[in-house]
């Protein structure tokens, strides 16, 4: 059986897994990533545990390639760059190091454009030529899929839909800039519409409880689905704001759809309908009911099939099968 | 010499031409659009003067193509729909009507997306692969190209950056939708920045004679040139906007280039300069110091260009030379 070999880096775990092509999981393992080791102790972990796999793996089911998503990668260079949440430095040539350790050809993209290409090989986008997938976690990820293939633009780095301006006296984001889409709908920007809902409001509620540090997207969630008046509010400007800005990316790309994964999507309807309404509402009138809006289906630990897609790809190209 | 016709239809003037692979205009002819008019009398018109064109040619000249560059064009049906700006009704199917005329094949773009892949055959965007043009007019055009091809969506609607959001509470567009960026960034959108300065400010201006029907994009560009402070300050406002938008489309596209066309971008550095920083500011940090912006230099006789682009694009296609 052909099968590729799939590394998923993120802040907090990094999963590694064989993957057919059909998106089929051979193995798979999850480790600490421990973001605030340097990288060469990470690099210990990561060898170990794939090491581990292909070790019980039969001979007929080693990878022919493998891909990697991780967040700032630049996959001209091949390099984790700059990552604000791993301690790893300015440049971490990932790519060289693990092409070195196997002998096999390695494709890295940055974490959202991977979950793109797995939404494209695997997901809901099969079948679709032009899409948007947002990654609404920590921050808000983006990969935007045109005819087919992952938009890089001229410098690798097209998609950083989360770094859109939604109000230039808005709040401070970590990238430098003041009012970016992300630090208003992601897990991070709901928490702090809550904060700011907490200040404003005089309801009594159950997230007054929760400290910053301690609230969870899925605390707001179950407090919205129970019927609490400040969290349906965090989930509306949430929304809101969301959809507006889906909008101005419709007038840009005129997607067939959106599809919307990460942690905030699992509070489902209470985010799809009005995210929905908020997008249809400011829609140019060229669109308007045209484009479709989906929660991801992938469950948590199909992390792996983006970079396993990203693998697929190449090979596919490679051998001249697309 | 192979050649192809081009047409350009405009809101107040409507170009036809005969052009060569390099760009080259053989004739041309340029007539009243009469916007008010019906259809067929513009038809009767636009028939008129391509035949008198053709009548002049060669027999070896003779066009082998046919490109149709109009405002609200849809390249899917052939049509030109609800143009505002004509008074021709809800669908005029205008490719129909040209390809029954002619016996030729009859290619159909929205006027800034045949602007865009003029750019990329015959002017600044030759040897770009990835670049985005916004003509500034009375409204804000936008073609993308993406992988040295137009982009055109799902439903063949890309490109409308003129109506992407600078504020919910905003100025009311005619589109519907309130604050679109072409409210600001555009000879109409400066206008009425122009009459909302002369509101609010107390210094004298050579604008102020103006009533808002007449009043010009150059009169606004002639006095800014000569330091009338409220003519500058609108351009700084202008600019402003349009900037930070521009740094909104990076982190969709990452382009190598914005290509600046149409009325307003004729006031050269007075407009350039303040847009290339305010875009600088608000890019996102993966892209700050890569993105260039240039004015088009295709001079206003060369509306013909974009239209001949496409024709030429499809021919190409069709012999399997590109």
């Amino acid at each position: 059986m052909n099968t590729v070999l799939a590394i998923d880096i993120g802040g907090t775990y990094t999963k590694v897994g064989i993957v057919g092509e059909q998106g089929e999981i051979l193995g798979s393992k999850v480790f600490d990533t421990k973001a605030k080791r340097p990288f060469t102790d990470f690099q210990k972990d990561l060898l170990y545990n794939i090491n581990g796999l292909l070790g019980r793996l039969d001979k007929a089911a080693q990878p022919q390639a493998i891909g990697i998503g991780a967040p700032n990668a630049n996959s001209l260079t091949g390099n984790i760059e700059n990552p604000p949440n791993l301690n790893w430095g300015k440049e971490t040539p990932i790519v060289d190091v693990i092409s070195k350790a196997f002998g096999l050809p390695v494709f890295i993209a940055n974490d959202a454009n991977a979950s793109a290409l797995g939404e494209l090989k695997f997901g809901l986008g099969k079948g679709m030529r032009n899409f948007v997938v947002l990654t609404l976690g920590t921050g808000l990820g983006s990969g935007i899929i045109v005819n087919g293939r992952l938009l890089l633009g001229a410098h690798a780095q097209a998609g950083e839909i989360g770094h859109v301006n939604v109000d230039p006296m808005g709040r401070y984001c970590n990238c430098g800039l003041q009012g970016c889409l992300e630090t208003y709908a992601s897990v991070t920007g709901i928490k702090r519409t809550v904060f700011e809902l907490i200040a404003e409001m005089r309801e009594a509620s159950p997230l007054r409880r929760i400290g910053f540090e301690d609230l969870t997207g899925e605390d707001i969630a179950k407090a919205a689905i129970d019927g609490d008046l400040l969290a349906r509010r965090a989930f509306d400007i949430t929304a809101d704001i969301l959809g507006r800005k889906m909008a101005d990316t419709v007038a840009h790309l005129d997607p067939e759809a959106f599809i919307l994964g990460g942690g905030l999507s699992k509070a489902g309807d209470i985010l799809l309908k009005p995210v929905k309404a908020s997008m249809e509402k400011n829609l140019f009138v060229a669109y308007k009911g045209k484009i479709k809006v989906y929660l991801s289906d992938a469950p948590r630990n199909a992390a792996i099939l983006g970079p396993a897609a990203l693998a697929w790809e190449h090979i596919s190209e490679t051998s001249g099968l697309e």
